[in-house]
C-alpha cells in the first residue's frame, strides 16, 4: 500500500494557513502572508505546493483550509479546486488550537472517525514517495488512538528549528517506525543541537500532528474544557443558517493557544504521543537565510536572485536578493547579504542576523509605521 | 591684507564643473552630476558652496564656470549671479586643459594679465580664513611667475588621493610658504601613504591651480602647440558673433589631456611649480565612503543618513544610507554599509568597497543598462 496513488483510508487533510511570517518582512506582510509567495522559485506559491503535495493523500475534495477572512480570495484564487464546505474562515487569528480544533470538531461531526492531519501551508517538502510513506504510517498510528507527529530527520545542528525527543520504538502494527514522543525542546543553542544530532534520538518539530478527530478533541478537552465547548458548538451550528451568530458569539472568546502547549506537551508526558521519522527533505523556510539556503542547493552561484524581472548586477557578493520593483541592484563586495527590495521598503540584512527581521516588524509597529507592515 | 574681505588684486575664478562623479552611482548620474548634489548636509549642492567660497576671493562679477551644454539650466539655477558672459560652454566634455585653458585664453583676451584659479566645482572645504590665506598666497606666487597649486596638509594616510612632493622653500616676496614642487605622485598604498605622512615633504594633490593666463597659456603652448592654438582661436571669436562657427569647428578637435599631464608635471620638473601648503579641511567626497566619514565628524552616531524624508530604522549598523524614496529602510546588523536607494537603481556595498563603484557604472554601460546611468 505504500507507494500506492489511492487516498488513505478516512484521512482528510488540514491546511492552517494563517500566520504571517514577520521574519519575512518586508516580502510577507498582513495583506500578503508567506504562504502566498513563491519561495522556492519553483513558480508555485507554497500554499499551492502545500494543496499539490496533500491532495493524492487525501483527495481534493478532502482538504479543509483555515485561513483568516482577508485572505478568502487569495486562497480560493490558488486553490480553485477547494470546496467551498472546506473553506473555515477565522473572523480573527486564534491560534492553532482553536484552527485546527474546529476543523477537528466540523469534520468529526460531518464523519465520525475520520483521521486528519494538519499541515503548514507555508513549509516546503520534497520527496513525495518519503512524505506519503511518513504519513500513511502517522495515519495507522493515528487509528490505533495516539497523536501523532511527523518528527524530520536532522540533517545538521540546526538552531533555528524545535526539537522531538524520542524514548522508544512503539511497535505500533502497519507503523514500524513509530517511535514514543519524550518531550518536546525549543529551538536549542548550536553546542546543544550537535549533542542532538549525534545522539540519534532527537527529530526536527516540523508542526504536523494527525490524529483521529475525537483523539484530538478529547485531548483538547482535558486540557482546555472551555475551549473544546466552544468547539463544539461552532461545528453543531456550522453547518447550519446559525454558523454566523454562533461564530459570531464563540470565535473571539476562545483561549489563544499553540496546540503544541495545549495538546503536544501533555500527551507526550503521558507517553501518548508518537512520532514517524520522516526521511524527506524539509523545511520551514522561516527566515531569509533558509531561503538563500534553499536556493543555493543544487544551483553553483553564491548570489540567490527571487522576483520576476530582477536586475541585479553583482560581483563576489553572496546571500540572497529578492526584488519585487524592477529597479536594478547593484551589489559590491557585500557578503551573505540579504536584500528584499519591495515598492514601500526596504531590508538589508546578513544571513546570521536572518532571524532578527521579526525584531525590525515589532519596532514598526510600536513607532507606528503601519503603512509598511 | 590676509584676513581682508576684499578680492584680491586681478584675480578671476575658475569653476570647472564637469564630472559625473562615477563612483557615486547612483546618485550621480549623467543628467545629476555630482557638482548638483548637497553631500554634506549642509542644504547647499556642492557647486553653490563653491561658488560662495570663491565669491569674496574674486568678487561674484569675476567668477567663470566651464560645464556641459547640458547642464546649463541647473548650473544658472544654483548660481543666479553668474553672469551670462561667464558661461562657458562645453558641446562635449574634452577633459581639464581644455576646459582651464579656454577660461584663460578668454579671460587674457578680456584682460591681459588676469591671474586665474581652478577650482574644482565638486569638493569639500571647511575653513574660510584659511582658504583665503592659501589662495591669497598662491596668487602672489603666481604673480611672480609660477604655475602654482594648493597643497592640502596631510592628516592621516589616504590612499584615495594623488601626492604633492616638495622639494625646498622658495622665498617668494609675500607668499613665504611657497615651496618647490620636486613631482606629482599618484594614489599610493597604506605603507607608502604611512611614509608620506611621516616625511612631511608630502601634500594632497587638490587639483587646484592659480597662474597668470598668460603663463599658463605659455605652458600648454610649450606642452602642446596645437592645442593652444585651437585655445587662442576660440577665444579670438568668443565674444564676437563668430563664437558658435568658430566652436564647432575647433571644439571638437582639441586634445583631450587632464591639465596635471599638460601642464602641472612638465612644469614642475622645470622646477617652476609652487605648491602653498593649505591649513583647511579638504576632502573631494570621491566615494561613498569618503560622504560617510564626513558626516561621521562631529556626529556620535555610528550610521549617517543623507536625503529628504528619509526613513530608516537600524539597529547597531553602521555606514551610510542615501535615500532619494522615501520608502522604509530597516538595516540589521550590517557594518560599514553602503546603501543608496534611488528611485531607479539601488547599490548596496561596504565602505571598503567604495572605490569600487565606478567599475558597476562601466559594467552597466557594457551590459547596455544605460537607462539607469
Amino acid at each position: 500500500m505504500l507507494h500506492s496513488t489511492e487516498p488513505l483510508d478516512r484521512f482528510y487533510s488540514v491546511i492552517p494557513a494563517g500566520g504571517i511570517g514577520s521574519r519575512l518582512w518586508p516580502l510577507s506582510r498582513a495583506d500578503a502572508p508567506k504562504f502566498l509567495h513563491d519561495l522556492t522559485g519553483s513558480g508555485q506559491t507554497l500554499l499551492r505546493a502545500t494543496w499539490d503535495r496533500l491532495a493524492p493523500l487525501s483527495g481534493e475534495q478532502r482538504i479543509m483550509v483555515v485561513t483568516g477572512r482577508a485572505h478568502r480570495a487569495a486562497v480560493e484564487e490558488q486553490l480553485p479546486e477547494l470546496a467551498d464546505c472546506n473553506v473555515v474562515l477565522e473572523s480573527e487569528p486564534r491560534e492553532s488550537t482553536a484552527a485546527i480544533g474546529l476543523a477537528a470538531a466540523i469534520l468529526e461531526k460531518r464523519e465520525p472517525g475520520v483521521i486528519i492531519g494538519s499541515f503548514a501551508a507555508d513549509h516546503v517538502i520534497k520527496g513525495a514517495a518519503q512524505f506519503r510513506h511518513a504519513v500513511a504510517e502517522a495515519v495507522t498510528a493515528a487509528d490505533a488512538g495516539y497523536i501523532v507527529t511527523i518528527g524530520i530527520q536532522p540533517t545538521e545542528p540546526a538552531v533555528g528549528f524545535g526539537y522531538i525527543k524520542t524514548a522508544g520504538t512503539l511497535n505500533i502494527d502497519g507503523a514500524a517506525s513509530a517511535l514514543s514522543v519524550d518531550s518536546f525542546v525549543e529551538k536549542p543553542d548550536m553546542s546543544t543541537a550537535q549533542d542532538y544530532l549525534a545522539s540519534g534520538n532527537y527529530f526536527w518539530n516540523a508542526g504536523m500532528f494527525i490524529a483521529r478527530a475525537d483523539r484530538l478533541l478529547e485531548e483538547i478537552g482535558a486540557a482546555e474544557p472551555a475551549l473544546l465547548a466552544g468547539l463544539l458548538e461552532l461545528a453543531e451550528a456550522w453547518d447550519t443558517p446559525r454558523r454566523g451568530a454562533v461564530v459570531d458569539r464563540v470565535w473571539p472568546r476562545l483561549k489563544k493557544i499553540a496546540i503544541d502547549y495545549s495538546v503536544a506537551e501533555p500527551v507526550a508526558a503521558r507517553g501518548k504521543l508518537a512520532v514517524i521519522p520522516g526521511q524527506f527533505d524539509w523545511d520551514d523556510v522561516g527566515d531569509f537565510a533558509s531561503i538563500a539556503k534553499i536556493h543555493a542547493n543544487g544551483r553553483k552561484r553564491d548570489l540567490a536572485i527571487l522576483g520576476e524581472g530582477a536586475r541585479v548586477l553583482a560581483d563576489s557578493s553572496s546571500g540572497i536578493v529578492v526584488s519585487h520593483t524592477g529597479r536594478m541592484i547593484a551589489l559590491i563586495g557585500v557578503e551573505d547579504i540579504v536584500v528584499v527590495d519591495t515598492p514601500d521598503a526596504l531590508l538589508i540584512t546578513t544571513s546570521a542576523n536572518a532571524q532578527k527581521v521579526k525584531a525590525v516588524v515589532d519596532a514598526l509597529k510600536l513607532s507606528g509605521s503601519t503603512d509598511v507592515l
